[in-house]
């Protein structure tokens, strides 16, 4: 069979699988995903020489110290891994839950029950840990997965994935609810992205371009996020120290991530005295800093700020920084050059605290807490498949529950329409 | 400007509109839309004057009867457009409306709330009334939207929009929050289906057609359902009185939308008596029937129901009819055949009406009711955009909260995270 063939196969069978898996217990799903943490913990001697061959072709290709750290599986990423698919199988079913019910004035019953969306499509590059994270997050709402790993990895994805589906097998479960696509070649991605007929959702997680080019592409819906540029913005009567801690915090604990800082604003009336003191805790942990005019005549050995650098995602100890009249001035910013995805104010004022989280339309809005919190987990979404800056069905990260989508379930006593 | 130009830049005006009516009160909504209601009614003799130009061109065109009476305006369908709007004023605002809140062990108070998707476009044939219901559930919901109707119907579109677009004015609200796009040309919708900078969704409603062609070119998420094949299974032991009642309602009270029955399935214990019973009814009533082999060892007069009928929507007083082993073979029928919009089952079996209503997995299912009642208004939900048979964001009938997401909102009092 040539690749394009084995895609749309695969496609059926998940098709198939998916109509299956919908209705079965959470016991059984429960008792797959034990399984599978279970057999990778015990198997993890093979994912390591497994792994290695993708290794050994990463340092022959020069990839960056940080790809081939990402693509690298020890005992203890892999007791990781088993921990994660232990916490899926704890999280509640979110199948069968009915999410409200009302009755009306012709006695219908009439109310909305979460099912799962059928078959979903990930493509992602690099971390082998995808494979078994978003496989058990499918699994437990209900869907059937199809994965498409980076080609790097692709001898620890065919072992992880394999092991998976053993674990589905044994709990009686149709095998093609997890599969992944074996070719490394572009033509399979491209036409999985047709099959608009079997696959109801496509997730794509991994660089901008690689996210442009699924959506361009797709005939399926696509949910993503292209990039993370999130602000902290200080108002001019924030706490000060509240303000460092947040702001050294959302920059620096990890700055390769989506949810971390890429650019600051200060009030104009506190500048003066905040931006000496997180220059000087930034300096200490390494930051570099942009800044804008205002900013340049308070901390004048900044570097300049040029229009690029605002709405930059620098993933890095880079920050730009710019000094703002207002809290409209702010939130104009913000709209301006935001990404949708996560934004902070710091302040002791009520009323802006309300205005900001009220008009900023970012995915995640904190008042006094660190922009890296918009996590599934730290939610308490306890998962998390990805992080939605589309504005449509989920917006902000993503747990199981987002994996659902509701049906309208009525109970009549015979009622027929006049 | 040429015609791509100008739908850029209406999309441009929209995003920037949208920004502002996204925060807009309620009160000011509600002032435009009663405004709106007001000065259809008070210039009905201009609408019928423009409705007038659409005509002659439908009467040449040779247009059929139906299509001609789906474009006229008179005075009452005016009042009833008017009558619409006063109940969109009436629904509670759902933008800002907090869903459900919950708190971390950080001590993170974690919200969601409800915003508006953005800017919304809608694609739609022939009904001029489409035109001010949908734009008054987009500006409802804080989106600004932007219309093309049918070319069939410009003038009445264009006169209707307008007047919409003054009463946005006097309200304060900015005009391009409801844009009608005034050219014909199938140039300016192809432009627009690539504007995902400036559109967040895409509203088809009209033919399958229409539909299969929007979702091939759009680069911007579209909800849509394709058609409405839908089932009535009439189970062993239904009471006989309501199959029949819910069986004529279903196909008769108005075959040509999308929630009116196409296919009646017939459990082999009740047919014997049923089938002559309701075909007597139907035979009153001018509806065909065409039957599977066993409905035609019981009513040997009804045409053979061919492969190519399960599955078709005659959207007219046919009906095709199949005799099944049980209940499970009904489901996996409508799971082959069926377009995820509508089932019901008839049926006095506790077990049997929770198996249905749990395992098909169509966009509404109902118990002991007519499947006419997949409709927005029908089910409470105060209004209708549309119904989706896409399982993302929304599935089934959708009202003003559909078209809004939630953010996260998050109040915090210095959380770091560590």
């Amino acid at each position: 069979m040539d690749i394009e063939t084995s895609v749309v196969q695969m496609a059926k069978d998940a098709r198939k699988a998916a109509n299956t898996i919908a209705s079965i217990s959470t016991q059984a799903k429960n008792k797959a995903l034990l399984e599978m943490a279970d057999t990778l913990v015990k198997k993890a001697d093979y994912l390591i020489a497994e792994n290695a061959k993708d290794l050994d072709c990463a340092r022959q290709a020069k990839l960056s110290p940080a790809m081939i750290d990402r693509l690298t599986l020890k005992e203890a990423t892999i007791r990781g891994i088993a921990k994660g698919l232990e916490e899926v199988a704890a999280l509640p079913d979110p199948v069968g839950k009915v999410t409200s019910m009302w009755r009306r004035p012709n006695g219908l019953l009439v109310g909305r029950m979460r099912i799962p969306l059928g078959v979903i499509g990930i493509i992602y590059e690099s971390r082998p840990n995808v494979t078994a994270d978003a496989a058990a997050l499918c699994l437990k709402s209900g869907n059937a997965v199809i994965l498409r790993g980076g080609s790097e990895a692709i001898n620890s994805n065919i072992a992880i994935s394999q092991i998976l589906r053993d674990s589905l097998i044994s709990a009686g479960i149709p095998e093609a609810a997890i599969q992944l696509i074996p070719f490394t070649d572009r033509l399979a991605v491209n036409k999985m992205l047709e099959l608009e007929e079997y696959i109801d959702l496509i997730i794509p997680r991994g660089g901008e371009e690689l996210i442009r080019a699924v959506v361009k592409q797709s005939r399926i819906p696509v949910i993503k996020h292209y990039k993370g540029v999130c602000h902290v913005f200080v108002d001019e009567n924030a706490d000060m120290d509240m303000a460092v801690s947040i702001c050294i915090n959302a920059k620096v604990q990890r700055p390769g991530v989506c949810n971390a800082m890429e650019t600051l604003l200060v009030h104009k009336n506190i500048a003066g005295k905040f931006l000496p003191a997180i220059a000087a805790a930034y300096r200490g942990a390494g930051v570099t800093l942009k800044g804008c005019k205002k900013t340049k005549e308070i901390l004048p050995d900044v570097e300049d700020a040029r229009e690029e650098d605002w709405g930059w995602e620098y993933l890095d100890l880079i920050l730009s920084v710019r000094v703002v009249d207002s809290i409209d001035e702010a939130i104009e910013h913000i709209e301006k050059y935001g990404s949708l995805h996560t934004e902070a104010i710091v302040t002791r004022d009520y009323r802006n605290a309300q205005h900001f989280l009220r008009d900023v339309n970012s995915s995640t809005v904190l008042v006094n807490a660190s922009t890296r919190f918009s996590d599934g987990f730290e939610l308490g979404l306890g998962a998390e498949i990805g992080i939605s800056t589309t504005k449509l069905h989920a917006f902000g990260p993503m747990g199981v529950e987002e994996l659902t989508t509701t049906k309208f379930i009525i109970y009549g006593d015979g009622q027929i329409r006049t």
